[in-house]
């Protein structure tokens, strides 16, 4: 996965990029917790649970200041909203999926990200055999339509789920429009302006990492 | 995403994490030249595809040595091979998909996988319903059969695309039948045998950083 180096300033402050693709994780772990009903934890049991030293889990939060208390613990709730506000994700995001097949429906289908504010509002397909078939009650629209509907809808996120073969193009007309991020499943690098956020997940490479990894084994 | 830290030796010779990480990159990009029929080329050309500098290149493929040669560049089948072979991805890997869903039908089908040598051999489900259905003309097989299945066939690597809900369970009855490695789908972190490698596709982190980084853009 590229990450792009970007300079994060949060409240006058610089958060190293390790620190921030770790949030994440935290996050999932305090929603689990909040699920569970768990009010107050210490270090040292989300240590635990994470499998990650609790003065790593210290050092980590203080970036983000105040959200623990000597031989208190955290505030779950509490440390959960912040870190939904840093993630921007205490806000929702429109989504749209260019690409209906099996992978763009799992995403369209998946309720964790709607949980999380990631409202996806319409899919788009370039297979006419495709256009009009239903997706979680709503039609699959042809490629035409995009463009128009990015702009009216003031969409922000593009989830591609398409062949390498006219991604780029698809980005393209997307940006246009005033895409604001790309969630990239296509094989390949997109190459957009530099205000157009772009996260790769490269399935291929991840199974490459796997194979590796066993081989090392060995 | 979690990156187990594992001592890489290779004829004897450390490479680096960040290296390894590099290289399925470097792979997809040989592939492409390949398959585009190009035998030869500099380290500038492929640092302008890439947009990687042409020294980081050098620097990164030299760990494998020879496959350079000043004024004359790399070639591209002989570079491309070796990768594959460092990645284990010169022989084929058996696979099974637990979770016959939207993505465990978009992983069953992408052709690439297996154009990379990564075969599908059977697809798992607990839901009676999806059982017996037919997925690339295979049947959809009850979980029962599982245990049995990956120690018959030898199988290699699971696919794990369902919930995180029984994931560990799954993940333990496989470990048992002598799977090697884990390919995550599920949301949360497995716990398994260090011999056992896991790769996590934490696709509701990846979301989560795409939003992050827009909202640093703002």
């Amino acid at each position: 996965m590229i990450v792009k180096e970007i300079n994060h300033h949060m409240d006058g402050n610089d958060i190293s990029l390790a620190v921030i693709k770790r949030l994440p994780r935290y996050y999932r772990y305090l929603e689990e917790l909040l699920d569970n009903g768990v009010e107050r934890i210490s270090s040292g049991d989300l240590s635990v649970r994470m499998n990650v030293t609790a003065s790593q889990i210290r050092q980590d939060l203080n970036n983000f200041g105040g959200f623990g208390q000597q031989g208190y613990g955290y505030n779950v709730a509490y440390l959960h909203d912040e870190i939904a506000r840093i993630l921007g994700i205490d806000h929702t995001h429109s989504i749209i999926i260019v690409g209906a097949g099996n992978l763009g429906k799992a995403i369209a289908n998946y309720a964790n990200f709607e949980k999380r504010g990631f409202v996806v509002r319409g899919m788009f397909d370039s297979n006419p055999s495709v256009v009009g078939s239903e997706c979680r009650g709503s039609k699959v629209m042809p490629m035409e339509m995009m463009k128009d509907f990015i702009r009216d809808n003031g969409i922000e996120i593009l989830a591609l789920t398409i062949p390498k073969t006219n991604a780029n193009e698809v980005a393209r007309i997307a940006v246009e429009a005033g895409i604001r991020g790309i969630w990239n499943f296509a094989h390949m690098d997109l190459t957009v302006p530099d205000n157009v956020v772009v996260e790769n997940v490269h399935l291929s490479e991840s199974l490459m990492t796997l194979s590796y990894n066993i081989s090392r084994q060995k």
